[in-house]
């Protein structure tokens, strides 16, 4: 009934006295993204005084062309086949069409608000960041976590610090000297302790060595095809790792865009 | 340090006890919008098979066409002016550029995690959707809250039925009949509340007369322009409204396009 | 060498003394197109002042969103199937790629600058505009066409009058009404003067029976995927009707988009 | 009446026996083109097979974003502004909406069908493309023309070869070694020819010095601003400089884009 308050401390204030950490990197026109993605651009197309109301009224809109791979975005399990088959051994021609896929599309990937782990594999090396081209090791993950469990469902997060490189396109996009990012072995690792979603910082969540580019997707096809886990890439996480927290809250809610292989997402953290 | 569980019930517990809603419509082509924004637009881009790697591994994408204001969103205090201004007396022209807002943007709106009323305003008449172009009047609002109280700083929505429509294009966008929603006192009496940011099911947040189409937008001045509050438009609340939960935990954390009058979002309820 | 100026009458001067008219449609953000296409937007982005340099230059431009069958456009041969083959037998399905159509796409249009004739259908039945859902038979052609011979390589364009319906979005579009054009027969008389490219004023050239819509496509069957002839649709042929002029030099250069089905088109006609 | 030829030579037959010169260059996701203007982009939408009619028809199309400087396109005089002011000292801000520009846009541009002539520069220098950041000189244009005259309202197109790098991104971006065009000077020659047109092989028609980029642009400013005369990039003047013709017909239709800053173009050359 309306106006019956519920017993106990409300979810709202033990959620309001938490710290809150915005783990979306902002998006604008130029922003790093892969190349292989339609670039991000919002242009704005009404301006105040285009088109005044009668009584002085105006609104402003825009325009936004982006690819569901850009910005910080989850993949959907439909994003990445393996000899023809999707996660299941669902012939992915079957389901595609000119409306996306009909299963395993974004929108089959229910809004997750859960526990999260962060394995900081940069402070297990010492350095903020990680240097481009590294190949995260299972070894490191499990340093990382140290005697933070890790539960069936969780999601999980891999720090390398990345995210600190954001403004700087050509270093973050790792055309040069690669990326920072878990090897097969570490993609084995994590799929085996059975997650619900995996993410890191950079556009690829994979270990792409220095001017090789993303010749294959090793990870991608361990954690999407073979798991079924799905993967958030270019994710924020300066600013949590910093903090310390390494077990925590995630609300991971991608666009619910039908049929597509990912959507963008503005994931938050609630630390204790 | 790694590894040193939190005291108490963490709050990943208490939220995953709690019933989640997804507040939010889903996104494809043809989906009933606004005909003054971009039509959205998902159209899949490499299907599998398509570019396969050595592997055998192959990755589909898709390019989307959006508006910030089409889906569920939220407007950003920079949608609207009035005699020119914005928000605060700020002259509309000044701030505005081929990057968007410098100030006033949908960026400048934190995301929102916290406290949440529903106002049912269908049930006070009676029915589970009100009829197109009905006003709603501050007294259907008193008569809404009843008991629950309503603070400053809470997120306040409106329920009016009408997501219960989304599949009927012609009806849901209210171009003939008109739709439902506050009129100038109504949305006086929200303001005057001080919420953070209030919401409704309906692609514009105003009562649109049968024919007369978005002639005055008084109600967008009244909270965006006057009062400094932003509104959610197009979301789905026929779950949570045959839910009964009329006061929740609301994470509200839209896009963060920087510089744009508004950006979709995919907003979640959790509820005891 | 430069200089030497070539013997007789230039082209450009025999050019220059002829009538020029413009047969495409202007293309604008809201204009009547199929709704099958993803709709044409022209959006401005960068406004004078946005990004002055520093000697006080200052440049705008725009971005434009459009399918390739929108406005005045060529069809190219790949646009249109049957039973999962395309012109002269070759398998649809192989040639597709996210690159678009490695065979029949439009760039393999190579640019028509030669003789046109024009058969006013309007004009056998004494009206300016043929009335909606009008099918165009052989014998209309026939009558049209009287002493004027079609020639095999010629492009052939039928006139309805309808282009002067373009302001009427609601009329031109034809939803309630349907749309003039020829029938399975028409199109097979057509076929057999085999002319390089046929070309017409509505949306689709077929004829639309009241109601129905574009429930089968007989004559894109017959031209693009029997006989190989393009087809130009949203001509605005109404000042060349007008006019008189039943012969002329067409000139017919649709954008060089590599593998797209279709591309805008500015088609202009010389009447001596 | 239908039936009556045309005495003499008919247009179609003169303009037949014609070579025709293909001077746009192909459009293609990944093309090269300005950092400045929304990337090209086509994208496949609908595959044969994906919806299939009940006669075994189907139907593909494809989505395509641009800008309108991309590709071999027209330049309004829209463009540029000085000072704040546009051609004829109209001031840019009163013109602008968001349906762009009404004075002096793209669609304000008549077609252009008559005579051209080609300053060949590079051959001038002795070599078939002109070296990165090279200045055209006003001499160097004298040179070029020798004999040749440019008539008032001509079209004047001015060959470095440039075109011939259009396959090597990064060379023809010019974005490290500059590109040749002509100077300030060379521009005034330009426009005291009085030519309807002026044309170019490069993404901007101005001397690139190198590392430079497109600080300012004298060039556009003494065109587009102060003589009014419209300019045409990226063109591919390869095959036609190799030709050995310098006059011939150009026929330059862009695509009517109403308010538009510049559109694409496919503009095609006929020599005896």
């Amino acid at each position: 009934m309306p106006g019956d308050p519920p017993s106990g401390t409300p979810l709202w204030e033990a959620v309001g006295r938490a710290r809150m950490f915005d783990l979306a990197q902002p998006m604008r026109t130029g922003m790093p993204q892969s190349a292989n993605h339609p670039p991000f651009r919002m242009t704005p197309e009404r301006r105040h005084g285009d088109l005044v109301r009668p009584d002085g009224g105006s609104a402003a809109n825009e325009i936004i062309v982006t690819g569901g791979h850009v910005g910080t975005h989850v993949d959907a399990l439909a994003h990445v086949s393996q000899d023809g088959l999707l996660h299941g051994g669902r012939p992915a021609a079957g389901l595609a069409s000119h409306q996306g896929f009909a299963e395993l599309g974004i929108d089959a990937f229910a809004p997750y608000a859960g526990r999260c782990v962060l394995l900081d594999v940069a402070a297990v090396h010492g350095v903020a960041t990680l240097p481009p081209g590294y190949e995260i090791t299972a070894g490191d993950l499990e340093r990382a976590a140290g005697r933070l469990e890790i539960r069936e469902g969780d999601a999980v997060l891999v720090g390398t610090g990345w995210s600190r490189l954001w403004d700087d396109r050509e270093a973050f996009t790792g055309r040069r000297g690669g990326a920072p990012g878990p090897g097969a072995a570490a993609g084995r690792w994590l799929a085996g302790r059975r997650p619900r979603v995996v993410g890191g910082e950079t556009i690829a969540f994979e270990h792409i060595a220095p001017g090789r580019g993303h010749a294959t997707l090793p990870v991608h096809r361990i954690l999407l095809v073979e798991a079924g886990v799905n993967i958030v890439e270019t994710m924020r996480l300066a600013e949590v790792l910093d903090s310390g927290a390494r077990e925590f809250l995630l609300v991971l809610n991608p666009l619910p865009i039908v049929g597509a292989t990912g959507a963008p997402v503005r994931p938050l953290a609630f630390a204790d």
